[in-house]
């Protein structure tokens, strides 16, 4: 691997951009800039103000797509995330990867750099699934479907109408896999494990698949007062059984880093004083290698099965949601943790359990997405924050990352 | 004990009566004759009609009861029930009791007999609760505050409203100690054991308490990909645990005919992906021995505390309803049972599960309730039913159990 190139990211500008861009939509202590509104556009716009400031050649396509090119360079590295927000949400969740993005590549090129491999900023639409989860990345992977497009709506707003804006003209933006030699992303971390070991970042090993077991339970509705025990057929007690099963069995089974959770049961008729005549739950795991998440579906097929023998109601089950796994690119995640060890941090591999843009690049070019701390875990709320000296710390390493992977490309 | 009376029923003028009274307010196979409504009014009328047929003494109050009064004796064994329905209830809950209390003053009164205890039949008001459950049984026994009056409406329509006809003038008709030696009431049993044992009566021993255990979780709503397993706090896991606790300790701990339910459990936000913040549940169980009850309580108390210990939640318990049991006169009681014997029928003795008249009247004066069999336990809609060989055998039993605690007066 040839020397990586030496150059310091500006803190205080990073800070600056960030705090700026959070003005944009402000709501409390966060952020309401949903994809498609006016002060998403006006963000948008903003990014693309500042890619043009800092020398790279602006495209923008009719989906919010904005690249920021380093036109000099016949390969890049494509850097970025998200500035699009929930309703209500944080300042940071993907507006940090654009930022980041952004202020590395000026680094590079206020630092002189004229390396052979270049570094390409983008800030995708609708991460957040305003209309569609993911919309830009899809878009941009050719991953999104036209019956797709025609369907989504938000409030009854369709698509189609958000989309007719005169800025909102380019035509789609799509990875070049002659160009881009790999896509690395910065994102918080949503959750409580960086902050819990005082890490400061972490690499991704890969985004967990999701299954989802959606069990229903049929009995009949009896009074409770009048009807014995022995004669009636309950819905919800053989599923209480099996939800008291999946916390006595799954840690037994599961992985080190899968998780799962009963967060959905409904009871029919739901009152105290009459017997269930339906019960449904649905059992959701995640884990990024699939081979747990089938161990774990058997296992539960297994005890349905076996309650369902047991109990005078009827247990069925269906799987509505199988997102399988997708591992981030080992070579990218190495030159994020040389990178940290470069800078003398600490950082940890861990899956990540949400979905992201990277997540839909992963499967088309080499992708890696690195964490920084959330303190208290929180996120999709004005109370997410991340420290400012971890965010400055996350871009160090994220820009000797892109280093690395340019001098290895 | 003297020689009890020595009459009989008819069962054809018994049958048709019933029919004729369930044609008012029918609603498909079934009755719809909530109290208060014009269909109520135009029963209880029809009721009063065939009470002076009989030469009973017609005395109506301004709740709607109906008394039919044996004028010529200064003591009187009351048998009744009530006439009001649920919403789309059955043809038998209630009119059943107050058709059997007819049937037998009238064929009393037919055989020419004149015993020195005689038999008022009563037709009670709005026991199914549109406005109040028992209404007219607790302002017959004095047990009905004028708080509760004032502040009763069904629909949005208030009770005064509703009691403002010229038909409900008459004073509050009350329980007599001097005259009434004894409340007997028949009702459709509204569960499946007499029909599943081929038993033609069931005798009751008594009213169920009804005690109600509401236990809530508080632990903290996060993402269900995010947050590792050890850093949760979710409320939905220990309120399953407990509530599969219950399936598996309530039958060691129980009576033979002790009855529980979990018919309500709720989980905040409930989506699948989301660790539950808030857990709640209900425990509801009934036994005719408040010791029971106590005992199941005592244990469930220690159970959450367990549970609240070895959880990350906060759990919590508060007991809502207990409404003690209530057992029927032993001597009432006897007289069924030993009627049921004199005619060469089987009978068996059963907890009521549900409240009736008879338990607001056992309080005041020796009150015994009879069940006759539930065509598959159905009871509180179109469907519910009773062959007429059950409802004329049932009166059979009935009358005679009126002739032997008149014989023992």
């Amino acid at each position: 691997m040839a020397d990586p190139l030496h150059f310091d990211i500006d803190g205080a500008r990073l800070i600056a951009d960030l705090r700026a861009l959070a003005a944009i939509g402000a709501f409390e202590t966060g952020v309401d800039r949903v994809a498609f509104s006016d002060v998403d556009l006006e963000a948008r716009a903003f990014i693309a103000a500042r890619f043009a400031e800092a020398g790279l050649a602006v495209e923008r396509d009719r989906y919010g797509n904005v690249l920021g090119r380093w036109k000099e360079a016949e390969r890049a590295v494509l850097v970025g995330s998200h500035t699009d927000t929930v309703p209500r949400g944080g300042w940071l969740d993907g507006a940090l990867g654009v930022v980041y993005g952004l202020e590395i590549a000026r680094s590079m090129r206020d630092a002189g750099l004229a390396p052979p491999v270049g570094v390409d900023v983008i800030d995708f639409q609708d991460e957040e699934g305003t209309f569609i989860p993911c919309l830009g990345s899809r878009a941009f992977v050719g991953a999104l479907r036209e019956e797709e497009l025609a369907a989504a709506s938000a409030g009854g707003r369709p698509l189609g109408e958000a989309m007719a804006r005169p800025e909102l003209s380019g035509e789609p933006l799509r990875l070049d896999p002659d160009r881009h030699v790999a896509y690395l992303e910065a994102h918080i971390e949503q959750g409580p494990r960086l902050e819990a070991t005082g890490t400061p970042v972490g690499v991704v090993t890969g985004f967990v698949g999701i299954r989802r077991v959606f069990v229903t339970a049929r009995g009949a509705a009896d009074h409770a007062g009048t009807t014995p025990m022995g004669m009636r057929r309950d819905a919800g007690a053989p599923l209480f059984r099996l939800a008291a099963w999946v916390a006595e069995a799954f840690p037994k089974a599961a992985a080190a880093d899968t998780v799962w959770n009963i967060g959905e049961m409904k009871l029919e008729p739901g009152a105290a004083n009459v017997v269930s005549r339906e019960a449904r739950l649905t059992i959701e795991f995640r884990d990024t290698d699939a081979a747990v998440l089938d161990r774990l579906e058997a296992m539960v097929r297994e005890e349905v099965a076996r309650i369902d023998a047991a109990s005078a109601a009827d247990l069925s089950l269906v799987v509505p949601t199988r997102i399988p796994p997708m591992p981030t690119a080992p070579a990218v995640r190495a030159a994020m943790a040389d990178a940290a060890r470069d800078l003398q941090l600490g950082s940890m591999e861990m899956p990540s359990g949400a979905g992201h843009d990277a997540m839909i690049l992963a499967p088309h070019v080499p992708s890696g997405l690195l964490f920084v701390p959330s303190i208290g875990g929180k996120s999709h709320s004005v109370e997410e924050d991340t420290a400012e000296e971890d965010i400055v710390r996350g871009c160090r390493v994220m820009a000797r990352a892109v280093a690395r992977v340019i001098a290895s490309a």
